[in-house]
């Protein structure tokens, strides 16, 4: 199919199919997303008024065979930071709309009748607008059922659950898995946005059209080595043992997992929560340890957990949530940490700025550390059912610190710090205060030099390199979360020296052009230059690229140390 | 007594009394307290962590027997703006502090201890730290009643009530007022920074001392035409007779009463909440229609606002407050909304934050427009108790709208838009946007030109003129808002002659300096220019000084005006 635009106008209910624009040809993902909003969203607007826009785009080589490449990038203008803001994730959707000609999905207004809800029907002949009652208010996994029962099981879904029609700021897109489970596109509270639009639900129609590619046996060649050097890397190894939770242990060694709302570095309980013992205990339970959240991942870093009974709980279990609900909130119960994260895929929220969330919420006496079972409670009888105080969680960490006056709030940019202390880990630290979008490890993931020795080392407790680093792997995610690409692919493009080039050539073969590294780095700056002018016209200025106070005054067990990179270092980040 | 600095570290629980620096010497009230924040404290801080100062400042001419000259500043980095702030008030302590020798008290630090409450004593030989058990939690009412049996009636107080304690970001600073009632430092919750500074009360030692004069007789000669221009001024007789809350009918009539939560410019039921139905029930109840918030005023416009069975129970019953909950949130009876004005007096919340705050709660379905009793009943059950939904509507109307994903929000800088529309009254638009503190009517009220024909006329629904007009204003209020003086004197001092001229002679005769009406500008202008650089400082940038975007696309009945003053008119008020 040829590459389309697919515009709805929910302030009309009209839609369009329109020619890509010349500008646009060489974009997808994040890099398409983030254009798309910087030329028509208003950086000022509310982000849940009807200027805002939602965009969503495959990336560059999704709906091929490529491995790897189902990443699906959402995009608009946040209402959790007032930053742009890009959230990928895995799911069926991605590819489906790739070979339907999708090139982006561009949903803007609003409806005039506050009360009516509506869904999308995505296919190659276009996009339609159907108003929807039945599944409304349902959790995703409810909607999944649903809608594959009203529209066949290999249909797409891109939904949102209660959060979403909420418009809280913790609320994610969620996308259906090959499993008719729950992947998330988790930062920014992007699901807010959807459900501002009235929209519960996007369907993709299954399709038999496939992507065209100009050298296919070019292709072939680049994949197959593309491939290789994924699977043959130790850290792909590890993730698909033992997941992304492989790094509660290592983090903990390290001294850089938050514990207790960041008041320590290390978790007694970490190793009931530990990749290990996730790992054992999906084994003894008859649970899957290795799972793929995309057709064509060869890495299957995720899992089915199950519980007691060997009924499914949760998957795609992550460390970043397990370490917030575990050692952040002080939960060393991986049962109560695997059902809040099923509550929170159902409900459609954030599991990193919820489970942060509860961290401040426990300081602020609402309910007690390690109260795993409060958690499951709150979300369920509170966040579910639009209480007050579900509401104060579900808009997230910052939130809850202004709702209670909380002074130890660990947020940049308003949203939620994740799994990596940046006092004990300083790379990520950089990447937090400067990231276009708000504390988020996947905008320049550190961990993989400052602690796993990928790409070289870079001292995590030295204030030196940390700002290099950062940029470095900044402007190579950029690049990344334009493909379609699984981060993850990122592990081996550092160490292994036939990734990249693969990866290039797959482009190359896909599209018949001739790109070479540089123009890869070019476009990663370019991106990252895009939404960081979207932000400085939105009104952000280098105040904002800041840690929180206390992260500069409160020593961090066990290395003692705070974060101190000063301003101007944080500030030459741009110097490029 | 000679004036000093007395200072409090709540640290370390240490007192220490200091010179005045010659740079405070001309500095009184706002002037004061705004360039002791702008000098001290870090103007990226937590608003609530130790990096904050609070200032207490009596104005220039407060202490002395000039008239209307009791009021008190309060400034501080604002929890709800994070701006700098100031705030003032009536009550006795003004002129109190000002006799013990208090040019300023500043309070700075945080107790290491989280859990226990402190109280100040002023006095002539200093301040001390107390450490405070029996009125913690009580409201202000309360506070006042045990501190007069404990220290005698005449003691000063300035208290904060349950609002401040759970350091909500609509809490406000309350002052005793001869009458053993509350007055309200009520904007940028103020309160909130006293409360994380775990003080609940200043108390003030009652003095016989009198505030060095330099010329008596000059003094005297000044004070008599300076108190005969206020008396003899049209709008102050007004003021006596009716309160603020005259401009009930006269704001209806303009267009730009707002109502329902900023949807329509008049309020049907206007005569019910009008300052002639007010006057009339009080009169009819045996209340007291006029009544002064501190001794010397001449004006007069509070009242003692009385029950049906004759007994208190609102004073200080302004037509912000009025028009809050009356015409924004669409309650058409005075007993209720005087009701709720009592309990936000007695929990020390801001009455135009948290009333606004309710007009975007019934927005959001939280309850039905109309529902005077459901406010109450809200104030005294929720907001009293600090439950979930009390904390959200004690964070004030842009918390409310985060939480419950409005998008029509009346706010800037995060605080709430006042009782005036800025479609309808576009002069107070450009104070609202302007203004370093956030949305406030009081930074430049004018009102006093655009609707009541006071310092000429300026067609509140022209463009032109507006800048200019909030500008002079902003920076005459800067400077009264330096000497103590009540804002009411400046309907005198713009249409009388000898209003202005008297001011000076009386600030001449006080300290013996020779200050013309330039100079009196020229510190407007600096207190001004002080407070934005603080802000600038702080991230805010001219992205900062606008109205949200419903002004601008919302049309405004009668008049059917939306907000149309463009950016760059609005970002030329800093040309000076």
């Amino acid at each position: 199919m040829a590459e389309q635009i697919f515009r709805v106008n929910m302030s009309d209910l009209s839609t369009k199919i329109e020619t890509v624009p010349e500008e646009w040809k060489g974009l997808g993902g994040r890099g398409l997303t983030s254009t798309v909003i910087a030329a028509e969203v208003n950086p000022t607007c509310h982000p849940l008024g009807k200027h805002n826009k939602l965009v969503i785009a495959p990336g560059l080589l999704s709906g091929t065979p490529a491995a790897n490449s189902g990443r699906l990038s959402c995009g608009a203008k946040s209402p959790l930071t007032g930053t742009i803001k890009e959230a990928n994730a895995g799911g069926t959707s991605a590819q489906m709309l790739a070979r339907h000609g999708v090139k982006a999905l561009i949903i803007e207004g609003k409806p005039t009748d506050n009360g009516k809800w509506y869904s999308l029907h995505v296919h190659s002949g276009g996009v339609t607008v159907q108003e929807e009652t039945e599944v409304i208010g349902m959790g995703n996994f409810a909607v999944v059922e649903v809608l594959n029962k009203r529209l066949g099981d290999k249909v797409g879904v891109i939904t949102i659950g209660p959060a979403g029609e909420m418009r809280m700021t913790g609320a994610n897109i969620s996308i259906k898995d090959p499993d008719n489970h729950i992947r998330s596109n988790g930062r920014g509270g992007l699901g807010a946005v959807l459900g501002s639009k009235q929209i519960k639900f996007i369907s993709v129609e299954p399709t038999s059209e496939k992507v065209a590619i100009a050298d296919p046996e070019a292709f072939k060649t680049a994949n197959r080595a593309f491939a290789k050097a994924l699977v043959d890397n130790p850290i792909s190894k590890a993730l698909g043992q033992y997941g992304t939770n492989v790094l509660v242990n290592i983090i903990n060694e390290s001294g850089g997992l938050p514990t207790r709302n960041f008041t320590s570095g290390q978790f007694a309980g970490h190793e009931a929560i530990s990749g290990e013992t996730m790992h054992d205990t999906i084994v003894a339970r008859g649970g899957k340890p290795k799972h793929n959240c995309h057709a064509g991942c060869v890495i299957n870093c995720s899992q089915i957990y199950t519980d007691l009974k060997g009924q499914y709980k949760t998957s795609g279990f992550e460390y970043e949530s397990i370490w917030a609900l575990g050692a952040d909130c002080c939960v060393d119960n991986l049962d109560h940490i695997a059902e809040a994260d099923s509550l929170m895929d159902d409900l459609g929220l954030d599991s990193i700025e919820t489970a942060v969330a509860f961290g401040v919420a426990m300081e602020a006496g609402v309910l007690p550390f390690g109260d795993g079972a409060g958690i499951c409670r709150i979300l369920r009888e509170e966040v579910g059912k639009g209480t007050p105080l579900g509401r104060i969680i579900g808009s997230g960490a910052a939130a809850v610190g202004r709702a209670y006056g909380v002074t130890r709030v660990p947020v940049v940019k308003n949203q939620a710090i994740p799994a990596y202390d940046p006092r004990a880990i300083k790379g990520i630290g950089i990447t937090y205060a400067t990231s276009t979008q708000g504390a988020d490890h996947t905008m320049g993931y550190t961990i993989a030099t400052n602690i796993l020795g990928v790409g070289g080392k870079v001292d995590p407790l030295s204030k030196e390199g940390q700002v290099e680093l950062s940029r470095n792997l900044q402007i190579a995610t950029a690049a990344i979360d334009s493909t379609g690409m699984c981060l993850f692919i990122a592990f081996a493009a550092l160490d292994d020296a036939t990734c990249l080039p693969s990866l290039i050539d797959l482009l190359n073969a896909r599209f018949g052009i001739n790109l070479t590294a540089d123009d890869v780095t070019n476009l990663g700056m370019s991106i990252l230059k895009t939404e960081r002018a979207f932000n400085l016209a939105a009104g952000f200025t280098n105040k904002d690229d800041r840690l929180p106070e206390f992260f500069a005054e409160e020593p961090i067990a066990p290395h003692n140390v705070v974060w101190d990179i000063s301003d101007e270092a944080i500030d030459s980040f741009w110097d490029f």
